[in-house]
């Protein structure tokens, strides 16, 4: 892949009208607690209420009229559908969004709400895939990975370009990891804007591939235990571990406990809506893993859809 | 009472240092739905998480020094509560708060931690009363009641002074009335800012005193159900009823259900954590009570302290 600043930056220009710039929140209570100055970005309040509106939206407008005439296709758990079914609907193509039959109800309807075509599959890796393969070839839909993909990532990457202009001076920057795709964006993004910055992700231990793969500097796919933060189950993919090994400084692991103790935290203290996948950097400082004491600290919150049936302390 | 738009601007002056300014925001969905433009302004996210920091905090700080000296005390089921310990904390004397004994254990954490001295009493207006008397009557500590009080509606009119500031062309502004201590202080200063505007008060219908008496043209106190709406549960007060009549335009009433679902709504929609009260302005749009079509609505979200062990969809 040839990405780079100049990739975001017009990835960026690209999407502009279509998703927010999404503010950047501070608690003092959470200062006070960490000991650091905790920049939170956002993500929750951008279009369909996660980063992954930027990354879909950059990929489905990147298309050029005559491939884009068959319409998108992808498998999702969630956001990545709901972004690609948005993005389709603005460009007025038709998409195709295949999820697994225990997808969380809010993420349905979200993905229906943009009238795109649901099927369903089993709740596994391969059967997403294989469905998704049978669409495609069936429609002649094109394959939009939610992070295999280097317009997604490009997209992914706006979050912390943002940031980074609204922040002056950051030390470090946090995000989590799943497949790889916002890892990969706000690494590239961070690191060229601000060589001195340390990109730190962090993981859920019950689904530490990226972890693991990281210190053997190869690699590693591994079954997953279960995690809370369903969003980042996911392997990190190739092109994504690439960019992660060149780029990102670290990445660490957090419990459960402290995933759903980080995210209740943000809810009480500063009033907003988190998913679990987003209060994973936060729980590695509450767990602590890193020490940010002192620092000024970037964080990028990646979205707020919960469904309010099934809260993690309720279970 | 002497209060009129020169009271709530001083008040805005002494308070500033001490409380956000907290942000407008707009959602696109629920403009869609209600077919208007609403602005709501998210007190949820100001210091101890409600409108009540404005109020206590210019109560408190318009004390001379002498008569600040034996402390301030008061009755309050929570937010009022933090707000005067909080600001008798940031003005360095002593706060005595007689709450209720079934308060939720995050708004008795929230007092504590400003460093007040709680004091637990039975859970009726009543013995509120008596035991506060009592705290008074022991320590010389100057009573600053959550709503009979000018300093505190002056300072409760600042969010409307705020959102009238960040809004033009405002057609109607939204608040709950429950002791009726925000209502006055947002109708006079609205009113007095832009004549024009429609001030509209939402009551829910287990609580309707200010309703009731709003159509009676005299105070009506009632024995009140249940509501889920906690923070509205006490009759409105003699000085707030006779502001009420002259500057209010209309009181409507909403159902229970309509209060969890629109509260819900919020969360889901706009990823903001709202307390059951905040949601009752909205609750008046999804019933539908009142008609807004067209129009530019300012809504006073009025806090986000919620028991998130106890939410009204999983009881």
């Amino acid at each position: 892949m040839q990405l780079d600043l100049d990739s975001i930056r017009a990835a960026h220009e690209r999407i502009r009208p279509y998703i927010h710039r999404t503010p950047v929140l501070t608690s003092e209570r959470l200062n006070e607690a960490s000991r650091a100055l905790l920049f939170f970005k956002c993500e929750n309040f951008q279009k369909i209420g996660a980063f992954k509106a930027r990354g879909a939206t950059n990929a489905v407008f990147a298309l050029d009229a005559v491939t884009a005439r068959c319409g998108v296709a992808t498998h999702s758990s969630g956001n990545h559908g709901a972004a690609i079914a948005r993005a389709a609907k603005l460009r007025g193509i038709r998409a195709h969004i295949v999820m697994p039959s225990n997808s969380a109800k809010v993420k349905v309807r979200a993905v229906e709400s943009y009238g795109a075509h649901v099927v369903f599959c089993e709740p596994t890796e391969k059967a997403r895939e294989e469905k998704c393969a049978d669409v495609v070839a069936k429609t002649g839909a094109i394959l939009i990975h939610s992070f295999e993909n280097e317009n997604v990532i490009a997209g992914q990457g706006t979050a912390a370009v943002e940031l980074l202009e609204d922040v002056s001076d950051l030390n470090v920057v946090m995000c989590p990891v799943g497949g790889g795709g916002l890892l990969s964006g706000t690494a590239i993004a961070a690191k060229s804007m601000r060589p001195k910055i340390k990109v730190i992700a962090v993981e859920p231990a019950n689904a530490d591939d990226a972890a693991q793969s990281f210190r053997a500097r190869r690699r590693i796919v591994t079954e997953k235990k279960f995690t809370i933060a369903d969003g980042l189950r996911t392997n990190v993919g190739e092109p994504n571990f690439a960019i992660i090994q060149r780029y990102v400084d670290d990445i660490v692991t957090v419990s459960e406990e402290a995933i759903v103790s980080a995210m209740r935290t943000v809810w009480e203290t500063m009033k907003i809506v988190i998913e679990p996948s987003a209060a994973v950097p936060y729980a590695a400082i509450l767990e602590p893993v890193i020490d940010v004491d002192g620092k000024r600290v970037g964080i990028i919150l990646t979205g707020g859809n919960v469904d309010l049936d099934a809260l993690p302390w309720n279970l």
